[in-house]
């Protein structure tokens, strides 16, 4: 069992702290080597580090941006969406993937979080907004994996 | 000073046990009485109590549907806005907004307050998500109104 | 018979010769006379023109704007809807109305046209793009709102 | 010089007769070969005959569906981008490419022509549309593709 081709959006702020950067990186590429597409919002921050660790990994890396340029997206988006409609496109990110991992959090990634929740995805949270009914919190991107592996496949 | 045309969202579940029903009648008449447009998602619940009551106050209601038919408004909605975008319609209706009253909630509600803090816009929360930093906690319509008055006037 | 509370979109480009603008003041006049609400893109042009009409008839006046702010819309637009979804508020004006007056032209006004006529909205051309079937063209304004009459009513 | 990672839509109707699957095929499969991302409404009819082309010749296929379920989505697309959004998604597909390939149409065709031109996005034109001003009119898929090198090299 792997994830191969599996939709797994990675959300989170798009300024962020080295060590959420990091763990963004980590996600990204660990599921990445599993085979995973990694669709995420294309900017920086957590964006960034989670469509960069994919990219490494040999993934494809989708960004469903905000603005109405291709050039916004951060240098590791294989493929922008360019959907210039703000932040309904969150709404797409999340509706497009098959999983959420959230890690961080802005007020942006809350809202993600909720549409998710509504859209009965699975959420995983890492590092992020607490005590929100239905997540499915873990403590490391390796817990995330088993958690992920257990939920998709 | 008065709320004359100013747009004020009421957000809230689809589907409101009776109580919470009630009070977004309340504070949709309570507004309505003073002049707002009054701007929800165009369904049932607290949207319809909200209407309903701005209607019944005399005040213009507007409906930011998620569904492709205007038919699907509510009774009391003078102006469907027929978005056929799901829960994007969230980011219309707040984005719309001058300001945001909460009533209860579910996770398309906790979008929407989200969203809304993302847009920088004031948020009253009424019987709503709780602890959600830069949400304006109120216990009553009466204080509601108040808390309204002091930030658009 | 009359069009109270019909929802008509008036479309058309946002610079506009005078010409045009006054047949989009005329049309927007006519129609609001007539109890219709009408939704218009919210900008300048033909849909400041046809907005301008409307409210001096006493109508509503709806602007679904493509930016993010309010105050993009031009005075005459009681209600704005602030999509911030740059083309794709085109959707949206058309999927809300139950009638679509095309007044001159350019190519939003063309994309406008042609979901109307995927939606299935009667469309109704004057001084516009020529030659798409399915358009009702008519030459006056006169012509137009006769022509609406027989449609809607 | 080649065509390597730019992003090139095809665009037209949901149901054709094969002449005109039997092109967007050919078309898909040429532009596939040449390295493009080929970006498609990722349903039946002129977007599967793309698709299944340009995936056969190796290439990445997006499809940015109308509906809110990836499933919806043909056999031939490698990356379903869930909009839940009916026609608004054609601006997004639009909006996402470097180049739009209309290839015979619809009302929901024309409209996405009409996008393209007002993004200012060069337009060929394949048993399209006729003389709609801007449109990169051709007759067959060798011309197109000759065309195509030559706006976007």
């Amino acid at each position: 069992m792997d994830l191969k081709n599996k939709r797994i959006a990675i959300i989170g702020a798009g300024i962020a702290e080295s060590t959420i950067y990091d763990l963004s990186y980590e996600m990204g590429y660990m599921l990445g080597k599993e085979g995973a597409i990694i669709i995420t919002g294309g900017l920086g921050g957590v964006m960034e580090g989670a469509a960069k660790g994919a990219k490494e990994a040999g993934a494809i890396t989708v960004g469903i941006l905000p603005g109405n340029k291709a050039e916004e997206a951060n240098p590791y988006i294989m493929i922008p969406i360019v959907t210039d409609m703000g932040q309904a496109r969150n709404v797409i990110l999340v509706r497009s993937a098959e999983l959420v991992v959230s890690i961080g959090g802005s007020y942006g990634t809350l809202s993600e979080i909720a549409l998710a929740l509504k859209m009965w995805k699975p959420v995983i949270g890492l590092k992020t907004w607490p005590n929100i009914p239905g997540v499915n919190y873990v403590e490391t991107t390796k817990e995330a994996l088993a958690k992920i592996f257990e939920l998709l496949c």
